[in-house]
């Protein structure tokens, strides 16, 4: 249901340097930085934090380190306190770039501020979830998303809720190995990632869980197809229960480290 | 020119235990984190960054170590590439939490997700910057932008706007240190922030330098009014030259680190 002059028009732009490129060349980054975005920011009563709070408790995928701080300045000597960080860039509510799975893509320092600024489409598949911890976002779910509320904003973000994190507190519950090692946990099916992207011209794809793809998927075709294309996502969301389907403007604090592949992100949204 | 009643009522609100304060110990954060704002945001048609990409090419206080990512997985090893970043909270454009300041404050964890998002409020104090180091933001300054564009929105983030932004890519320049060891950089007149806090209500600070104080302070009186008073700071602000002084609205994409005393944030003007 997503117009295809849109699209075409979406991947015209997104295939020539951006105005943000071109004036970030010409040393002039806080006028590309001041370029309007594709659409306009409707106005908004209610403010909901899609963030996990990070720490080592939280669970990281198998082989990444917990999330560190160590103290570093205290208060009584020089009147500040201060910890030195240390973690993997994929921990906590995080974003992932098109370079996390795409030699040569963009990177955190390079995402255009005006796609971290969207609408919010939330897609609920907790009830099938529920039952079966390897349940996929379908090309179905999105084509039902689209008959209940309408076609599907332009340059929208859209969100998978599953309900995965009622197993937040509970690592061992959340990456759900088998006895084989292999990790259970809902995703989005690498045909409704590529749906998305090439039908339905979205800026980014988040989940609730600790991957855009299936945990137990062998080829990664959701992220293949999301930063394949350079759009980005954004993983271990929060809250997605407490937000509506459809009408919220979410925000995403995206990292801004240089060469970064992703990271740490605060997520908003303006209900 | 900030109604006193609205201030009385700010600071018996911050007095309390907040809403989301009560929920979240219900173990129902998500219905905390959607109380509604204190006022409602405003439709906006653009988006600006105030955000420097963070590398160790930035400056920071002396004595900090520059930000610095290690990679720990490669493209050709498992499908995706990912750094180790390892840095002090206090690194490029970054929130000060009260805890920064204050034993026991709040840390970034424990912000009210409604806080961040704010009206903006940028003063500029840029000709007498460029004249003087040292210059400072006065009740003057305040009370003039109220004389220019009205009374200050309730609970506004307000930015010093000193032009400081034009040193960044030279660290000495930036840090602009004496013959003594001694920094010099303008920042925010203690009394300044005093009014800021009581009489204007404001959520939050930012400057476009390393310190809400003058760099050469030594009691930090604006980060003690500041973050004493439960209120946070950002520090190291970019682009406020292209952000309108009024009538946009700010989301400030905060660290939320259990325990944090700040760290590097995703600053978005809405305008």
């Amino acid at each position: 249901m997503c117009a295809p002059k849109i699209i075409q028009s979406a991947h015209e732009n997104a295939a020539r340097p951006s105005r943000r490129a071109l004036f970030a060349a010409a040393g002039l980054a806080a006028f590309a930085a001041a370029a309007p975005p594709a659409r306009a920011v409707p106005a908004a009563r209610g403010v909901l934090d899609l963030t996990h709070a990070l720490g080592p408790h939280l669970p990281t995928w198998p082989g990444s380190p917990p999330f560190t701080a160590i103290p570093v300045a205290w208060h009584a000597l020089g009147g500040f306190g201060q910890n030195a960080l240390a973690f993997w860039e994929h921990s906590g509510t995080h974003l992932d770039a098109p370079a996390h799975r795409v030699p040569g893509g963009a990177t955190t320092d390079a995402l255009a501020v005006t796609d971290l600024v969207a609408p919010l489409v939330v897609i609920d598949i907790s009830a099938r979830a529920e039952r079966d911890p390897d349940a996929a976002l379908t090309i179905d779910d999105i084509e039902n998303w689209q008959s209940r509320h309408g076609r599907m904003p332009e340059r929208a973000f859209v969100a998978m809720y599953s309900g995965w994190e009622r197993h937040i507190h509970d690592a061992a519950a959340f990456l759900n190995l088998d006895a084989n090692g292999v990790p259970h946990a809902p995703g989005i099916a690498p045909d409704a990632a590529e749906y998305l992207v090439q039908r339905c011209g979205v800026v980014g794809v988040g989940v609730d869980t600790l991957s855009l793809d299936h945990a137990l998927s062998r080829d990664h075709g959701a992220h293949t197809a999301i930063l394949g294309a350079g759009r980005y996502g954004v993983e271990m969301l929060a809250n997605l229960g407490a937000a509506p389907a459809s009408g919220a403007t979410v925000i995403v604090g995206a990292p801004k480290h240089v060469g970064g592949t992703g990271g740490p992100c605060r997520v908003i949204a303006l209900t």
